[in-house]
């Protein structure tokens, strides 16, 4: 029998849980589910035969080494700041190691100890990064196996909501954690363009964003997504001309969010003291330079931000309560944090809505001196606002693999992204009996 | 015999360690200068004998208590980050400590420990922050004591080049720390202006700037600096309505250095991948948009930064040399690095020229309902690029608040800047023997 440890329970656990859980029997795999919350785990579990749920707080290095040597395989769900620690446990007790989330630089240098372990430490294994790494993989691949030489790649990804619940102004609800929403492209993007390194600062990612065209589902924005060039490598694509990695958002998105930049709303690095004695107003209020002239709150900010006073972005605006006398909820709050709890209000995803993810890759290719185009495209709903696409686009691939693993069927060792035949040709295969299903168009 | 440490030989400490070594004699004090450097420590106690210099790797904990154990007062050169390791070794043997450093939160949460142990850690006794805390308090003391009720205080403080040392057309140069200059700013400032709570992101810091007069010497720029709302406080200023704290800077500097700051050539986030095989013109090259019309990168940068591609700006940013084929000569390097090394070699102050330090506060306050106004203003020159008015204004206060110290005249306690009268009057009069003299314009 093999041993899985999972290590917390949280929302975005559920789908892979549910899966290796289902699994377990058939497979005569036993599951241990760890969480801080207990009940929560317990929860997960429920009657299972071959789970069950212990309390572990992960920050405790003895406790948390003690439930691990007694694995062969953690999936960790923590904080990506929790994985080096868990790392270096799992290099020391021999155990291997999964994860949805970037490799750090300091888990990456691990590499050379997991390899000669014979440890394989499986990253990006979620949808972005995750089903994006393996699709464009098996594109890639198969265009090199006939002779193509690929000359620019464009990948694309968006957690959205779905058009028949999309009902505000801003066309967006979160799917998916909302402080890496507020926080999206503070650490500056880089990508390739026509052999050109190109790098944007954070004061200029959201202004700077290009239309793509979704076939059936009409234009969308798309923003640069952190450094586009570390997959160059990563994909086997030296000698790339352009290479771009985005975020989609809805038409319309980028600008009204480059307002809340512009303003400061997203700035995470200075608290406001005592904000919940402040209305949202007075905030706009202490954004307003001094010499900003007169009029209203609402239109000196307009003003500032070289917006129209009655026009879309400040509506948006509006329509988030920036400029009401409501007050703040939190004290000595960053306005990131207070945006995000702003938004968490706002944009919630309710019960009986759907979300959407969107994911495309665009491979443009020479094959003896023709040019060829490549357009790959997936587009998934989630059954309601629990059953998320995303939670499924997130937690399938992870379950897969450490399936996968725990049938000894992955051989590859070191710190990893799931680039590999091995990986992404077993996992793609079954996430299309679970309707992850990518539509090609060559030109 | 009182023996004080003194805990790093570098640039700064020079005119902290030549007035004490000064003082050691007359009033028999024994000075250790401890340093990773050991020439170095050697070169500055020179003959003296009541010197000494000591090999300390500060970073080594026991070594540190070792030597900390020896003495009765400890002063820190060292960079902030250190500040909070030396705090914590002071409290358990029992030391005083002295740094010029703004407090940090962890150090100032050591406040209760060090008043149970009568020890005093006074910190921010530099020149900005700390002549400014002192020359500001003894006016505030004097104004209350006559009845009178502060409405709005403007404090501002610049280290800029002397005009006949005033050689380029950015009109500054180094006295101080380059990386700070580059950094100034990235934590967002605010402040009060009648009675509201103003409060700058960076990206708006150096386009807010105002202009100030002084007396002589003509008009001067000024941005906001840090949190101007922590010294309300610390001064005794409840209730004030304005209360702004500034940088000074000389004419059509914010504006430059905003252009900087748009570009993204002060974001010290994200390294640059092989930045050594650049050229400046292909970072600025790479800042620019995809989308961003024909022409030079030069021409194209003015459009992208919205200034005139022959204007004031886009000559200053020429003169430093970035739209010049010229390789950048550091590896990986973030933006904000790339530009503080530019930046060194085109602002640096010569062995034969001088540097400035203007200091200006304006108190507006009502006596009995009649308003006055007190504006109160210091100028000083450097003698050469070595004994520089920076470095006089920094080190002196550190010397003359030791040795008031290791006299034992200062009965405070805990963790403080120099915001009393035992402090701020012996050492103000000491100073204006140095020529540190405030002219106050009584309106």
């Amino acid at each position: 029998m093999q041993n899985l440890l999972i290590i917390g329970a949280g929302r975005s656990a559920t789908v892979l849980i549910n899966y290796i859980l289902d699994q377990a029997r058939q497979y005569n795999f036993f599951v241990t589910i760890a969480d801080a919350d207990i009940a929560l785990a317990q929860r997960k579990v429920s009657n299972n035969p071959n789970g069950r749920a212990i309390w572990l707080d992960a920050s405790k290095p003895n406790d948390r080494r003690d439930i691990i040597s007694r694995h062969d395989v953690v999936v960790s769900m923590l904080p990506p700041q929790m994985h080096l620690d868990l790392a270096q446990d799992c290099i020391s007790l021999g155990k291997h190691m999964v994860t949805a989330s970037y490799v750090s630089k300091q888990v990456f240098r691990l590499g050379d100890e997991a390899r000669q372990r014979a440890l394989v430490f499986m990253n990006e294994l979620g949808l972005d990064p995750g089903i994006d790494h393996m699709s464009a993989m098996q594109r890639i691949d198969q265009i090199k196996a006939k002779g193509g030489k690929i000359t620019a790649f464009y990948s694309y990804t968006g957690g959205l909501v779905a058009p028949e619940s999309d009902t505000n102004p801003w066309h967006y609800k979160f799917s998916w954690n909302p402080r890496n929403v507020v926080l999206a492209g503070q650490g500056t993007a880089q990508f390739l363009e026509n052999g050109k390194l190109k790098y944007i600062p954070y004061r200029r990612l959201f202004r700077q964003h290009r239309t793509i065209d979704i076939p059936g589902m009409g234009q969308w924005e798309v923003y640069a997504n952190r450094d586009s060039l570390l997959y160059r490598d990563a994909y086997g694509l030296q000698g790339i001309k352009t290479l771009f990695r985005g975020t989609i958002r809805h038409k319309g998105f980028c600008d009204a969010w480059n307002a809340l930049v512009r303003i400061g709303m997203t700035d995470a690095t200075f608290p406001i003291i005592d904000s919940d004695k402040l209305t949202y107003h007075d905030l706009m209020d202490a954004f307003l330079g001094i010499s900003e002239g007169t009029g209203s709150v609402k239109d000196r900010m307009a003003q500032l931000i070289d917006v129209e006073p009655d026009g879309e972005i400040i509506q948006k605006l509006s329509w988030l309560g920036l400029f009401s006398k409501r007050r703040i909820k939190i004290a000595n709050a960053t306005p990131a944090l207070i945006l995000e709890n702003l938004l968490l209000e706002k944009w919630a995803l309710k019960p009986a809505e759907k979300d959407m993810v969107i994911m495309q890759h665009v491979f443009e290719y020479e094959i003896k001196g023709k040019k060829h185009k490549l357009t790959s495209t997936l587009t998934m709903k989630g059954k309601d606002g629990s059953d998320t696409a995303m939670s499924r686009l997130v937690g399938l691939p992870l379950g897969i693999f450490v399936k996968l693993l725990l049938l000894g069927k992955i051989s590859t060792t070191g710190v990893r992204i799931p680039t590999m035949p091995e990986v992404y040709e077993p996992v793609m295969q079954e996430l299309e009996q679970h309707g992850v299903q990518f539509t090609d168009l060559e030109e």
